[in-house]
């Protein structure tokens, strides 16, 4: 494949940064709230049909069973294990009401930004879209990159993403991206790195 | 976390190379068959009970429905997704009971591998089988990035790893090994790389 010689200085960070459009911030749910606020009704009634064993906790599974892409699947274990990883502070693999709330406005975030890229409300953000997204987020990929990212996620009709699959490209892309950068010290777009720590931020990013 | 300077150049490609034991060949499926020689009776009623559908042909879903794993877990999106499409030759999100036959005796290859490993037959392997495994497939790994692979394949114990992520994690090193000694020339054990690069690398090798 032929490359573009890398990200530009100015553009290589504005993905994560507060933008118009306002995207995502990642890691949203890590910071512990001063004050339990109390949880809307709306979300409470949403937490209980999801949370089918009554538990009081939602695990990935659970996350699964409720959530439904454009093309009438669940999302997948990739994208249900990474969003309840982002939420579940105490690592119990599970997430209590609190973390369900800023877990729901989180995937409404992405929600809005995948519509406001599906310009044709297919349910389905194809090649064209999926470039600009990613260029309005701070990127500049090659034609080529932007076609590996749709045949990776569509390998039998290689046309167009789902939103979980959206969702999950989106943030590996992002966390590698800081990977990337904090090994990039001088912001040259190229790195010197070892086996296992690549090895390392492959497996990282991508889990 | 600390690094050990690498691989040696010995140990290298050790992995996927025939060894004594037999680590199932990468791709062995790609290979066009000279002729098509008959399905056994065995592989032809297990296919048969996999192919929900009676399309003749099996998909990931069926794959999965078909594979539990030693926690009593149906196998991974991931791991059925990627083993479906090591054999797939004509990208259709299928196989047919030709790469069925394959895909099956290469399942068999690593459940015999993770036997062998998994010592104390938990139908897990923990963290020391898991860097005895690596080591004897040619591997030279810390002690941190066997910890790393177990936690990130079991966020919430932290213990042990089943087969599906074992296969999966297997197979995505392997790839990874490949990937890296492509672009290491010098057989440094370190390379240097491009932004989008080294992302496609990422994103390709943990597809």
């Amino acid at each position: 494949m032929a490359y573009q010689g890398g990200y530009p200085g100015q553009q290589y960070g504005g993905y994560g940064q507060q933008q118009p459009g306002g995207y995502p911030g990642q890691y949203g749910g890590y910071a512990p709230p001063p004050q339990q606020a109390a949880v809307s009704p709306e979300i409470q009634n949403i937490f209980r049909n999801v949370d089918k064993d009554n538990s009081g906790k939602i695990n990935s599974l659970e996350l699964q069973a409720a959530l439904i892409n454009g093309r009438g699947d669940h999302f997948s274990d990739t994208a249900c294990n990474m969003m309840i990883g982002m939420f579940d502070r105490d690592r119990s693999g599970t997430i209590d009401i609190y973390e369900f709330e800023k877990l729901y406005n989180y995937i409404n975030q992405w929600l809005q930004i995948f519509k406001t890229y599906d310009r044709d409300a297919s349910g389905h953000i194809e090649e064209a879209e999926l470039s600009q997204a990613l260029t309005q987020m701070g990127f500049r990929f090659s034609p080529q990159f932007i076609q590996f990212l749709i045949v990776k996620n569509d390998p039998v009709h290689r046309k167009d993403i789902s939103v979980d699959q959206f969702i999950v490209t989106c943030v590996q892309i992002q966390r590698f991206t800081e990977a990337f950068r904090a090994r990039d010290t001088e912001q040259k777009g190229v790195i010197t790195i070892g086996f296992e720590d690549f090895l390392n931020v492959a497996l990282t990013t991508t889990s």
